[in-house]
């Protein structure tokens, strides 16, 4: 079986201070996982990071560097963001041992980007609006502040538990696992729900039916919410260029 | 209902860094978690610890010093114990995710120690003995080097989610609970425990029965595995003055 823990891929955003990437890479490593994604941090991997990483160093050293958010995710196929502003996204919060089994589940298919926000803002809602979930860590009302590496911790630990649960379950019943048969949808990646948005907002616009934010943002919603199946982003796309013939045919 | 959480005693044993200290007032109280116990530790609380518990500080203010682990636990009638040695102790091993429920359930009665070793050298076999639990983190078999605070950050988020069921249960079916009904049980105190397994060793060196410490080892397994109730501490005590009362009267 392929290891599912290396289908998982940490992202980072903005980080304020080295010292949480090496926490954050000996956080990861504890609980098996090793592919650790920065977006375009603030400092360098430096010696106090390499100093937090304690025996964590080659995940920093095979870490890799994103300029931008989108180019971090782009070949994932599902996107998990947190971030400590989720409140008001109601609909597709999620919580650390959801997310666990969530990305193991979708492991077995394709890449999974489970995304930290900055260290004092989180994600920007333009970067929230991306996730497909968003993880809500059930924190005390009253204190909520949450380290990065520790969240960080918290969510390894959580899909740690969830790939021993599956390693177990799949050694009892192979055939059976409800998991194995879920391995058999093709799930598009990141890059490709990006190119049908802006294929849809290209056309929708030109139609003079969009013509602010909020439309979009609905559409967004509905089919991350939905994790729409590589056939139907496909066909979805056919939608949009029978529409886009027939008005640049006349 | 009282306030379960509050019955959570983290326990940290001779800490070298006051930072690790300060990093767990942080974890815990994001938590919900507040009393925190220091068995001798090697470093006071100082700036360090102050400026990592971020918002926490209120948690260092309060926290109790002990001079012996044997009186950090005294009053607790759960003790559970957490080593990165403890491979050896097969029967009483649980997960984080059974520590929490354990913890939760055994709060409704008295208090729980959930008692975290030195960074190094983790609790000694001593003090292993006196716990009813071991706890085991899974962590990868390649890189367990888990830090003092992450940990405590783990096994706090899992009482944390034991604690969220056990309320969202007890909305559901108040009478019905199987916790409730538990609760009516009534167990002894670690110092009670302790003086029963004094009190037993004693009369049986006495008695010629115990010659090395074998056998003592083999009766705190028995007993802390089993949880003893306080109706069956007070029988089996009364079992050994019987035989005390019968033995000094010739």
């Amino acid at each position: 079986m392929m290891d599912l823990l290396k289908q998982i891929q940490i992202v980072l955003v903005e980080t304020s201070h080295s010292g949480n990437i090496g926490s954050t890479a000996r956080a990861m490593k504890t609980m098996g996982l090793s592919h650790l994604r920065l977006v375009s941090p603030k400092q360098e991997i430096d010696e106090q990071a390499i100093a937090l990483s304690a025996g964590a160093k080659d995940l920093l050293e095979q870490a890799q560097v994103f300029n931008s958010f989108d180019q971090a995710i782009a070949d994932c196929q599902l996107v998990i963001g947190t971030s400590a502003r989720l409140r008001h996204l109601q609909s597709s919060l999620i919580e650390p041992r959801a997310c666990g089994e969530l990305a193991i589940q979708r492991a077995i298919q394709g890449k999974v980007a489970i995304v930290f926000g900055r260290e004092r803002v989180g994600l920007t809602n333009e970067e929230l609006l991306k996730c497909h979930y968003h993880l809500n860590v059930p924190t005390n009302a009253e204190y909520g502040s949450l380290n990065l590496a520790m969240a960080v911790q918290l969510v390894s630990y959580e899909v740690r538990m969830a790939w021993l649960n599956f390693s177990k379950n799949l050694q009892k019943s192979p055939q059976n696992s409800p998991l194995v048969e879920k391995a058999n949808i093709n799930y598009p990646s990141a890059e490709s729900l990006e190119h049908f948005f802006n294929h849809t907002e290209r056309l929708y616009r030109e139609l003079g039916f969009i013509r602010n934010d909020a439309v979009m943002l609905k559409l967004r919603r509905l089919y991350q919410r939905c994790e729409l199946e590589t056939a139907e982003l496909n066909l979805l796309r056919g939608m949009l260029t029978s529409v886009e013939k027939k008005i640049h045919q006349d």
